[in-house]
């Protein structure tokens, strides 16, 4: 398993990250299908139709429901949910921090009851990990802390050396899974995730010792929790340059398509993000000229479709009318609609972006992205 | 417009519909798209895959929203929905006595009460014809009382009265909208509604009435609305050899799988119901030997589709185990399949039916359809 950088511009990278489902065409949106599903009725067939190209999917909601062990007797998340294409799997830390309720850290791990029955769950970076090997992701993420910004920063210091011991823990488990027997997919690989809030120099000196390690991958954590734009572009453009050139960079749980250019424009390979998705079930649909919310008035009898020239499976065959009266009506289809159309915009916009690296144009299309905004 | 009967096994018929967007082969289960959408997030291209022949669409709801005059400027149902082959409406007056309140009714027609915001309409024959003739549909059902069972003998002959009354004004005024400027269907065909609950008399003589307007096609109404499936069966027994033998019998809101084949096996020619698409969503399944509840727990780590050998898009690609997953987890994937697989089901049945009345073996099927079930 390898990175390949295939062009550069500036500081954006065209790569490919090689994986034990096929390669991945970076940089790349990761579609998010928390519990083995894309929220708002999608299903495999549909993200293959929707050139999704890594499904994400998340370790806590598994775990709890239906519980790794079925979903590795079922062929791990691949054959569960019958996708053939990468699956990245987060740790499950990020929803401990934001979902779970009773939290109480330690060394060992964190204690935590469930969101859905109370129940008291404890999860170790050895759990975090054992439980994405019986997933059988391509790619699982380190357990780490989330701490929420803005936090004191001899606490964001003491967090920050927790999670390296822990990413320690997380790759030795790592290699012992992989060498279990029964393995669903022992080429699974693991992504280190940098953490420090917006502080320049604990984000370096944690970058630093990730970076030793010579991981397959590295993440940006607890960014877009709370600050502003401008701090997360400024935190991107000094860490960055600093993480090693020849692994993917995932900015985790970013963003607007905005974000994403400017992510690429700085040199991020991987994306996610459950904007898009939730967006459609809101009937916030984004095009190139901005977003639209199709519950307005004045869609009630447009026989246009979404976007002109729009080849998702929406635009091609209904019109704005059509779909406001579902949203409008609250049928099931009009969730289905909205999401079908957003995630296609997202993965059309990567192509987009992988063509105009391919061919040295990216801050063309950077400029006509941010000109067509303008009329809106 | 013409019915065609092609053959005959008993009082079982194979016959052929004609109407302004194609023929229907008849028996035909028409699947039930109540706001232009099928309840559980299915749209057109769906329906198509699924076999569908006819959609149904409901009358009550589309006048409350989005309002006929929207979808008359979208091209009727048939542009707004994308879907091209045949379209029924009912003629509002079920959903009438089951969902709105505070109804009145008078010679002229109906006032109630919106079950979405209370707002007072006034419904008459000639204003569900309108509605029915904006909404562009090829079949138009009459207006009529449907009356809960059991009622006084004396109410339901005034009604049966009533209804006949309201059946020449709609057939007048359907005459008056296909003539109009602007018309969206010109080659709309009204469907007139026995009523008369499980009385013989009242059926029968509100039957020869009805038969003598030669209509293009009759329905029995007011079945399945209380009374035993024994005294439908009855009903339809006496009722069935009564009705013009060249014209389309259409048995509304029936049925379960059983009452389809014993409703066939009687003569009748059309069906619809909520039923499969309402269980599908519930995780309540139709295969051959019954119908499965794919919540139960004994399907956790089942591998196999709902039902073996089955063509849905469903069983060719996904695990009881993940099914039953979704369902527990409350995505809304789950209410899709369930649904997609029950549609399947009964447009195969309907399918695996006029096979068998074109071959002759309609009684041979009929045994078989009972035998496999008895493994229940």
């Amino acid at each position: 398993m390898a990175f390949t950088i295939i062009r550069t511009e500036g500081r954006a990278r065209r790569g490919r990250f090689e994986t034990a489902h096929g390669p991945v065409e970076t940089p790349v949106f990761m579609n998010v299908a928390t519990q083995a599903a894309i929220k708002g009725g999608l299903n495999s067939e549909d993200l293959e139709r929707l050139d999704c190209r890594v499904a994400l999917c998340n370790t806590y909601h598994l775990h709890l429901r239906p519980g790794e062990g079925v979903v590795r007797e079922l062929g791990g998340l691949h054959g569960f949910m019958s996708w053939g294409k990468p699956i990245l799997t987060d740790s499950g830390g990020f929803q401990i921090f934001s979902l779970a309720s009773l939290r109480k850290i330690t060394e060992e791990g964190v204690a935590f009851r469930s969101h859905i029955d109370g129940a008291k769950i404890f999860m170790s970076p050895e759990d975090s990990i054992r439980i994405q090997s019986g997933l059988g992701s391509d790619i699982a993420m380190a357990f780490d802390e989330c701490v929420k910004l803005p936090a004191p920063r001899d606490y964001m210091a003491a967090s920050c050396e927790r999670t390296y011991r822990w990413l320690l823990r997380c790759r030795d488990e790592l290699l012992r899974c992989n060498d279990a027997e029964g393995t669903v997919n022992r080429g699974q690989q693991l992504f280190g995730i940098n953490q420090g809030g917006t502080d320049r120099e604990l984000r370096l000196s944690h970058m630093e010792k990730l970076a030793a390690l010579d991981l397959p991958g590295y993440a940006i954590g607890g960014l877009a929790v709370g600050e502003s734009t401008q701090e997360m572009y400024e935190t991107l453009d000094f860490l960055l340059p600093e993480m090693p050139a020849d692994k993917p960079r995932y900015l985790m749980g970013v963003g607007t398509p905005e974000n994403i250019v400017e992510g690429v424009a700085r040199g991020v390979d991987f994306f996610d993000c459950v904007m898009p998705a939730r967006n459609g079930r809101h009937a916030k649909l984004f095009t190139r000229s901005g977003t639209m919310n199709l519950k307005n008035e004045k869609y009630a009898r447009d026989e246009r479709p979404i976007e002109e020239g729009c080849g998702c499976p929406v635009c091609r065959r209904y019109s704005r009318a059509y779909l406001r009266h579902l949203f409008k009506a609250e049928e099931i289809l009009a969730l289905r609609f909205g999401v079908l159309h957003n995630l296609w915009y997202y993965n059309h916009l990567m192509e987009e972006i992988r063509r105009a690296l391919e061919e040295g144009s990216f801050e063309d299309f950077r400029r006509e992205f941010y000109r067509q905004r303008e009329n809106d």
